[in-house]
């Protein structure tokens, strides 16, 4: 094992850097967000940095990256106040990378990608029509980051997209048999596995 | 596919509410934090609520839940300002998982659950001597979440300790061959298989 002080990584190459320092959070959720902005015109991106808030209520963040790197998820949520969250599955996964792509505000990353625009009732946001695994949300409220210029984005969940084969008896969902994919770094892909479920931890062990 | 509305599951059991909506985010990093009282006394808890939020600064966040549930970990890192952050692998993983219990303050979970305290140069907070990734870090901010009284916790990560053979050439850490782990929900653990790496994507593709 190596001991490697943060004075030493500050003097690595940029990319090489950031590679590294991205794989130390570990695993993340690999999700497409779905936007629309005031004029209809649709966004599809991927986010890593989904996080569980709580569940009463239903509170769930991302991390938005700096304005100048990525304005157009968070302005669209904010001008419009909805989104949604889409699980990425193996069959689009390479579709679902290339949305990170610097398109023009103009384009619509569902036609640019070739992925299917789905909307569910009178939800303005677009869900992904490919994706297992989905659920909508209304925005919550906006943290800025002051140390990074990034941004914790918190909505509240409002409907979810599911077949009830996932859900178990406990309420879990077995999202790897909904062929939900796990992320590393800026581009890696994974599938997951089972090892074990434990249940409640006690004390009195 | 099921279409779900939240008041629909805001009429569900509150623990298959919690176990379903806990699965939404997706998959999550298998974490346990370490921390030291002002007396010296250790804590060691499971975290899965980890998150990339920058590489220059490197920046990690994570919930932590109301102080009513979960005091132990953020009160130590408010008052010594470090702490760290270790992966989970499946050699020690349902020991990992039993520090969810609710331990009392003078209870040292290494000594409860049987894992080793690890101290390392001159650094006060203990790492997991059984883990194969894992870094030191000092508090930034303390960002407290008001409409569901958790926390996200923000550090700089100040030291790493890994295998120099999972360092690919280009900065990326192959933490699967680490045998790090992921998570999901409360209580069910996985490991996870490389599918696709993609490199950075072009708008011009």
């Amino acid at each position: 094992m190596e001991h490697l002080s943060i004075d030493t990584i500050k003097t690595w190459e940029r990319f090489y850097r950031a590679n590294f320092i991205n794989c130390l959070s570990g695993f993340k959720s690999a999700n497409l967000i779905g936007t629309v902005n005031k004029d209809g015109q649709p966004n599809l991106a991927v986010f890593s940095s989904v996080v569980h808030l709580g569940s009463d209520p239903a509170l769930i963040g991302f991390i938005n990256r700096p304005l100048a790197a990525a304005p157009h998820t968070i302005n669209n949520i904010e001008t419009t106040g909805v989104y949604t969250i889409n699980h990425i599955n193996p069959s689009f996964v390479e579709k679902a990378h290339q949305t990170s792509a610097k398109y023009p505000v103009d384009v619509n990353e569902f036609e640019a990608v070739e992925l299917t625009e789905q909307y569910i009732d009178n939800f303005i946001a677009p869900f992904v029509a490919e994706s297992n695994l989905k659920y909508a949300l209304k925005l919550v409220e906006i943290v800025p980051i002051k140390h990074n210029n990034t941004f914790l984005v918190i909505g509240e969940i409002t409907d979810i997209i599911v077949a009830k084969e996932w859900i178990t008896t406990d309420g879990f969902i077995n999202i790897d048999k909904a062929e939900s994919m796990a992320c590393l770094g800026l581009d890696t892909y994974y599938t997951a596995t089972p090892i074990a479920k434990f249940g409640y931890a006690k004390a009195t062990k």
